[in-house]
């Protein structure tokens, strides 16, 4: 194959460069293309317009970033071969590849009891036999038994790529600027030390500003209150079809595929099986399917599907403690009576949840910051640390979502 | 209804408010959210991976530089009613309203014999009705019939808002930072003299830019040769629909009303009565469709669907003069022995067209320089024109689509 | 005077109205104009060379984001007299006219005795005089005597356009991204309740970030190490001239304005009779003298100034705890004898200080959120807040400037 | 000496990153620390107030883009040595290193007879001696006396780095989003050709908007009315002094170095003896002498000074004809009546000249354009050119300046 060296514009980096053939391959492949079918955020786009940027996007973006990572490394005299080059690119271009349709949203609802991560390393797997091999040192590295550490942590990590880029990606598409983080600047940042990676002294206020930005987003942007809903909705919505095709009731699916996954995929299944059928589904078969059942007969599918296609969406409202559950009930009740049906089923139109958000968790995951004079230390424990130990335990925020 | 002033995030302008009951009310509707459906750009996303913002998005811009430009003229003494500036802010609002799904590209393919810009008037006059009339500046405004001319060029003019925030927004996703457009400083030198839409004189660079950068984003954008490959598939892939519904195979729609317009639909019928069919089509249907077709046994049809599918696009060249016919036939002739088709089904796969590109037609559209001293001259008539008279005619290519 | 309305390009905003004869003729006004010559950041640029905006360039933006506070608070029903609204544009375009060369550096140390406020003061009574008593509204909102005290707080509190201009600015003209505020946004949130300025509850993490942000840049720019040096160099250089003066030897000043207050100005003197000589002085009189002075006879004076403009800084260290005396000392002494100079004059190479950052003072500052329900809290005291008690008081660092 | 890796914030690139000692060294000269004190747009900030920016950033940015556009045509092939390289890097680092103060304005007028270029060659040579002979490929490359032409041609030639910085750079900082050029783009399509810069066929978009942003920023920003004026009178006030000097009226300079300059040193003196003064004088001198010049005596020169100081400008007009004589000397007598001065003297408050400005010249520059078949074409003569014969050809404006 004549190889071209191929540049891609991007508003937010500039240019993605794609050099190596293997890469090229990858990302030409169908199951990679899949990705650009994939909204990275869901719903949040009823809030922010301009969030509608793909999961092939961000996996584009992520693997930029591991380009200025690496070359940054080994700038600094880090040891790393074109081989670990490629397989640590490989693993963050498709790092989200097992997502499916509405990814976080329907994560165990729409394809039962496999979790998106198990579904990248079959499809990684499967990858690796088609192309004879190559993608044996990306899948140790995804998988975290590569011996170089430091690379499966550029993968997956406190300081990752694919959360700067996300972070960065979102917050540009979304328009909060106050989500930006200074990513070119903790890149440069960067150091490995004992096989691990860390940030120099100088970039700890740079990644209090992330972690903080971090916490803006979570609240501002993926816990949005209009967000929570509509995606807690489309929870609802597959609830009922699952509820509804159990009791035989006549169903109609936009595509072959979703029709298979809802009616025959069972969770005990062995998933590689399915592989095919699952790497064709994507937003757009969710989409149309909610809007043929738009009309259909059943009035809580049709209500809940209309409610979202249309941004008719349930009111929901955050409190710090749980809500009172004959709050709960009255208005269950009244649901019940409006609209004509029984209070189980208006239990789809009013329910509880919770929303979680840790800021920086000291216990299972660490950002090691390394000294001039040689120490490392948590960035929980420097001198003046933003990030104390109240704000790093988890932040807990209960919502009530009901029809107005 | 308690109104409350509503503050939209947009990664372009930063912030766009909505702040009176009856836009609120539109912007509400069902017909208009479903333009979230319907993405801007078509395809180009396969070149440009940023460029997935839809229709809503874009109106929603236009819309707010359309509230720019009003203050401005209003601060230069222009006399705009409030009445008025409501209506020309519904008329930006929904001057898209009628584009179905991949529009330019499907445009009469899909919805045969009307164009879209009929269709919008059609549901400007439907959501008139139902909103008791509220809509009559705004439709007058749309239509040109309103007296003060000049709102209308605000919506549909050489210098409309319209543009002004397509090449923007278009060139922000694309990240064609070339594309660009000083917007913002043509919109405060906006002027209105005997009723018409002119520029102030030292905008004269501002808006010769403003036409080279359009040049730019045609050619290396709109018409970039990828994109067009990738529509025109689709216009093949539609053809070929209905030429397999004509003959009476099965074909599996994602939805009931995509059916319908492939199937029953006819140019002849009083578009009115499908109204409300046309309202719930969007690109998930088209997409959703397309990926079910990926699987048909027919071969010509089969091919098309999984090539746009999956990005294994047809090849395609351009150049200044037409194709030479006997290449064109050789190639054909290649493809149907390949595939083992007839070589008319081939021309589904080698075929050539034209695409043509206007910088700035100096016949049947103006731009007009207001001088201080008072003088009145078309922008391609000022001393030093950038715009001359070659330029000024339209720009023709041919290309040629074929299956490498 | 015909008045034309001004439009200023800003690269930070886009574009700065100019709308009132009076905001116009106070801009053109030689005493607003001197601002042009005075650097925001005085040795800034050193680290960041981007950093050399002018005090006249952030009062412009300062300006510009008062009007669009003016205008959301009005939008929210506040009301605002267009006297007043002219009177807090006023108070801010000249909330820093009394900043001489290279103020913060320099405050109190080339103009003694004498705090650049009260200068301020003294001016803008000088052009209320001059402008037929126009400025009372002005003075009043600047002094804080003014009846609407949000007003004031406008101008000078937690939350004023200043500080969200200079954040935006310097974080903008550095190209230190993290220091980006969501200014817009918080703009958008402000309220009046009780007379007094509030955000709205939506607001909190938005006013989180920006507090962060603050830290940052703090801590990253404004006490940057190298900044730090040059600035207490340049202290250093005038607390030199004037021992040099008191003892009679020769200086060459670049301008005759200089030399009348480094030699005959007294802290004692009643300033107003200076107030013409004071309101020539920039930075290039600073400079150029010090350019004079680097071929002074006298060697502590001529090696720090050639020091500075040349950019061969003394070394600085910071650390949490005061220097350990006897390390200073030694250092002394060991400059003492590779200069061939006198301890005392030694003194001027090696010396120690503190630096001092309070990111949220809630004993003296407040910044109250106005709760949805009705509800103000203070922002260190709503529920997770990230702003704790400990961050909330100061952080000292002590410094150790020494001559390699 | 321990050499470390230095980053530079800069707000356009992001991060300019110095990694090799010997640029260490030449940024740490005091040659080189001088331009920060020399304003790369002269009097520009009085029209766009952030346009405060100094040669030494703009030289520093087009250092940045050098080291991309090497590393660009590396990837392509091009072998470039690591000592050209670095030469390469020097020879842009120091093209502006010969400008005085207010270089363009004040060209031959402040240092007599001396052309920048050939103090730059001076100093280059100087340089050279002092570091050992390290400099030599550099002043090849920067003289044109290299073998490998393209090396120049990115130094100085029609795409070289440094015009693609200052119009980058001078657009940013001056707001004027217009100005705005793909430079990264353009860097991309570079190509090396018969040992000739070239850029491939795909940037003939990016290249013609390049050509067309050159044009915008030269009639709205270098040539603009107010930005000619304050240099015209600069200029003025230069002549003035001169003739006041030539007639031995004392004159009070801020530094003795521009006194050296305006007093006594000839167009016939061997300027290498004067090297040193040289690389000590900067805008500050010039700014600091006007001010002085406020007071003085002279009743024409204290005018101008105070007319540039305090931004009361000349007025001026442009026209495409020179202007009528009969005009000139009517306003030359109302004005020598006014001030009560001869209308020899009153010449300095009206006069007339030319301002030109080329968009392309296709006789004595070159854009060629490498077709992927081979050919070679200059970028005025492709198909459909913007670039078309009467805009290469010379524009000419005809300035008249007169005191109102």
């Amino acid at each position: 194959m004549a190889y071209v060296r191929k540049i891609i514009n991007d508003p937010v980096y500039g240019f993605i460069t794609i050099d190596h053939p293997l890469i090229f391959e990858i990302i030409s492949h169908p199951y990679y293309q899949r990705l650009r079918r994939i909204h990275q955020m869901a719903f949040a786009s009823l809030v922010y317009p301009g969030a509608v940027h793909t999961r092939l996007h961000h996996s584009l973006g992520a693997y930029h970033l591991m380009g200025l990572a690496l070359t940054e490394l080994r700038n600094k005299g880090v040891e790393i071969t074109k081989d670990e080059e490629i397989g640590a690119k490989i693993a963050i271009l498709l790092h989200d590849i097992g997502h499916g349709p509405f990814s976080h949203a329907l994560e165990r609802k729409l394809i039962k009891g496999v979790h998106h991560e198990d579904i990248s390393v079959l499809i990684l797997q499967l990858l690796n036999e088609q192309l004879n091999g190559q993608l044996q040192t990306a899948i140790e590295i995804f998988s975290g038994t590569y011996p170089k550490q430091f690379l499966h942590q550029l993968v997956s990590g406190q300081l990752d790529v694919d959360r700067m880029d996300y972070l960065t990606r979102d917050s540009f598409f979304t328009g909060v600027s106050e989500g930006v983080i200074g990513y070119d600047r903790i890149l440069k940042m960067l150091v490995v030390h004992d096989g691990e990676l860390m940030i120099e002294e100088k970039a700890i206020y740079s990644v209090e500003k992330f972690l903080v930005a971090r916490r803006l987003m979570y609240w501002q942007v993926y816990l949005h209150k209009t967000v929570v809903a509509a995606e807690k909705m489309l929870v609802r919505i597959i609830e009922r079809a699952n509820e509804l095709i159990a009791a035989g009731i006549e169903m109609e699916m936009a595509s072959k595929n979703l029709d298979f996954f809802l009616k025959q995929h069972q969770p005990e299944d062995n998933f590689i099986k399915h592989l095919e059928k699952f790497t064709q589904l994507d937003d757009s078969d969710v989409m149309c399917t909610i809007k043929n059942w738009c009309g259909h007969v059943d009035k809580v599918l049709s209500r809940l599907c209309k409610g979202l296609v249309e941004r008719k969406l349930l009111k929901i409202r955050f409190q710090p403690e749980p809500f009172d559950p004959l709050l709960v009930a009255t208005l269950k009740a009244d649901v019940a009576q409006r609209l004509n049906i029984s209070e189980e089923e208006a239990s789809y139109f009013v329910f509880t949840g919770e929303a979680v958000n840790t800021m920086y968790n000291p216990y299972d995951e660490h950002i090691k910051v390394l000294f001039k004079e040689g120490g490392v230390t948590d960035i929980s424990r420097v001198d003046n640390a933003l990030i104390h130990q109240q704000l790093s335990s988890a932040v807990k925020k209960y919502y009530l979502c009901y029809l107005r």
